[in-house]
């Protein structure tokens, strides 16, 4: 338990985070279920792919031997032996000046070496003339080109994106072994609280955390249990943490970690023996975001106010959460940005600020999104992005590029200004 | 229909696509099931937000004007007269001198106009001293100063990510108007696609874009119905994809659009009557995509190709199904980055290579993401980003700066290289 409230630098804090994380166990969920889980075994390929030889294209399968000398004077022509689609196996071996029709993704037959485009012959009934010569191999796939048997295609720790549910398919993976999700338990604190469904009473105002945390867990596929509020009361309180340590893997909660009179969480984080990692963390919004360990469980203890709690979510909660199902990529994407706006006022803390990431043909611009409070709740619902501004004695002006970190990525743009 | 096979401009194809949109109808679901939904009505602010003026910080309402002339020499003094939680009105105006303990969240009480922070003070009991003057309004939030009533904070046509999730409960969304979700057909057709469980035979390969598929739409939260394989024969296909299409705002196949000659797809949308939009793109891979449209419902023809048939989803499926439930932002998103590999060979067509972005310190960079035809499997399992090649006569090299579609948005990155 830290004594006094040193606030550490934001990279340390994660750090901190990161260094608790254990992972969770396996299980084995069907394909039609793997996409957002994490792959828990590397995908190694079952066979070649292609697993023959086979043509790219509509056409006719030759023997190249046989194209020498064709040319717009002196077309050859070729005799059609058999004709097979995708799926099916030639049993005719191809001879001199004979051919195959071949279906796109078909296998080679025995005996030929090319494939003849449709759209590069000249076809009279059975037979079809060509004007060039083909080269050994040429417009065939070959077996193995694309992987070959053995290789190791998707390593564990992996997003299992559709690209990778096309893969586990070729190979036959009608089962895929992931890593369990966590169980993650939200508790609420706060007197001022209300439901969503309930109407506002003077003093007071609708819980919003729950909700948003709740879709934050839902965009990293994860669902959450909603433990309630904690009541205003140490002992009780105390009480329903420690139960809800016993139950998940992280125990996440908005509100009552700051040194107010009712803030009741550093008690119970101490009468738990909880690991306190840090409790005050050199960044606006979000520096009183506590997080504490005890028995592999992280108590993620976010602020109350909604940007501060939206912050400290997806910087500290989130790549805990994706490491312990040992994602290999569990922190928000970033790039770099052309500032729209100014921010002349030096800050010593580490800012993130809400804000709208635009690409423009000329590159990528961002700008607040609006009410830059910790407690506003509007500029979460109209940012895609933060605004990283490091802590220290200068300030930021229109023009200057920028650190950003992408936290509306499910969305797309409403045009492209592509070149 | 059309005669011969034109190739369409990209953007001309997706616009021809998108020309034929209509809006899908709306729902109502329960807020903890509105996240990745499509917002069908603005979010109008029901109250203002902060809805009262109240205090930022632990601390102590006071009257400003009773702190003139407060220093270090010469410290003011105030008496509590009332102690008020977050939720809690206190009773009592603030006379002269006087002032009332408050938490963070609580609202103001009346005669009060400042706020002093805990820190600011030093306590005796039930006294405590200052040091400094306040202005009028130092500490307190404002009423509204976050959001006014009857302000939209949201227009309809949102994705609905976690923020606005946090809008929503804010203003007491308990049930959200949302657009449904169009229903969504997949067909496989090929004779040489076996079922992912299934073993492998001579000639056969595993179905691996139907798991793809309906991974990509689970990506954009849209299920789908598992029409089965086209059968060998134009009939048994007509009958089955018109049946698809009376169940269906989308039927998406996949095969059997190019030439061969069990490419039964072109006569099954004639005899629907369908409107073929495109069935050549100038593209690759996907150049064989089609598009048609029947009875308000789309039918989308990619081809077989594992690469090609992801890209022409990604392309023109994605924008429509998307807009099809009102999205503003249906488009994927797009980047700069610094091309890490040459393509020095031109190419009349627009290429879309499937590829690795990466953010670095200095900027993004991009490199192909392996085998690189457009029956590749393995390249969609590695690759997260499309590099946009433009079509025309001259070729790319290392060091250019390139166009990139980000298609692996819900994965983040391995560390951050922040400034």
């Amino acid at each position: 338990m830290l004594e006094k409230r040193r606030p550490l630098p934001v990279k340390e804090a994660i750090e901190r985070v990161m260094k608790r994380v254990t992972h969770l166990s396996n299980e084995t969920v069907p394909l039609e279920e793997a996409y957002g889980r994490i792959l828990a075994e590397p995908i190694r390929a079952s066979h070649h792919v292609p697993p023959f030889d086979r043509s790219p294209y509509d056409g006719f399968a030759v023997r190249s031997s046989d194209t020498k000398g064709a040319s717009g004077e002196s077309r050859l022509s070729f005799r059609v032996i058999d004709h097979i689609g995708a799926g099916a196996v030639s049993e005719h071996t191809v001879g001199e000046r004979e051919a195959v029709r071949i279906m796109t993704g078909a296998p080679m037959p025995e005996g030929a070496d090319a494939v003849v485009m449709l759209e590069q012959t000249v076809i009279n009934k059975n037979t079809f003339t060509i004007r060039k010569p083909f080269e050994p191999l040429e417009n065939v796939s070959l077996k193995g080109e694309d992987a070959k048997e053995g290789e190791i295609i998707v390593e564990a720790g992996t997003f299992i994106h559709p690209g990778v549910v096309a893969v586990l398919a070729t190979f036959g993976y009608a089962n895929v072994t992931v890593a369990k999700k966590p169980v993650v338990g939200l508790l609420a604190t706060g007197t001022e609280l209300v439901d969503v469904s309930e109407p506002l009473e003077p003093g007071k105002i609708r819980n919003s955390n729950g909700p948003m945390i709740a879709a934050q867990l839902a965009r990293m596929g994860i669902d959450c249990r909603l433990l309630g509020s904690l009541p205003d009361d140490e002992d009780a309180c105390f009480e329903l943490v420690k139960k809800a340590v016993e139950e998940c893997d992280a125990v996440i909660t908005t509100g009552g970690v700051s040194v107010g009179d009712f803030d009741f969480l550093p008690a119970v984080y101490a009468r738990l023996g909880a690991d306190v990692l840090f409790n005050k963390v050199q960044m606006r919004p979000g520096s009183v975001t506590t997080v504490a360990h005890v028995n592999e469980t992280f108590l993620f203890g976010l602020s109350g106010n909604p940007s501060a709690c939206f912050v400290g979510f997806e910087l500290f909660a989130r790549p805990a959460l994706l490491a312990l199902m040992g994602n290999d990529k569990p922190y928000l994407p970033y790039e770099k940005a052309i500032l729209d706006a100014d921010f002349t006022k030096p800050n010593p803390f580490n800012r993130f600020i809400r804000a709208v990431y635009t690409s423009t043909r000329s590159g990528a611009r961002i700008r607040p999104a609006g009410f830059n409070k910790s407690n506003s709740v509007t500029s979460i619902a109209r940012g895609n992005a933060f605004i990283v501004l490091p802590g220290g004695t200068r300030g930021f002006q229109k023009g200057d590029e920028v650190d950003v970190l992408i936290i509306g990525s499910e969305e797309g743009v409403s045009s492209w200004e592509l070149n």
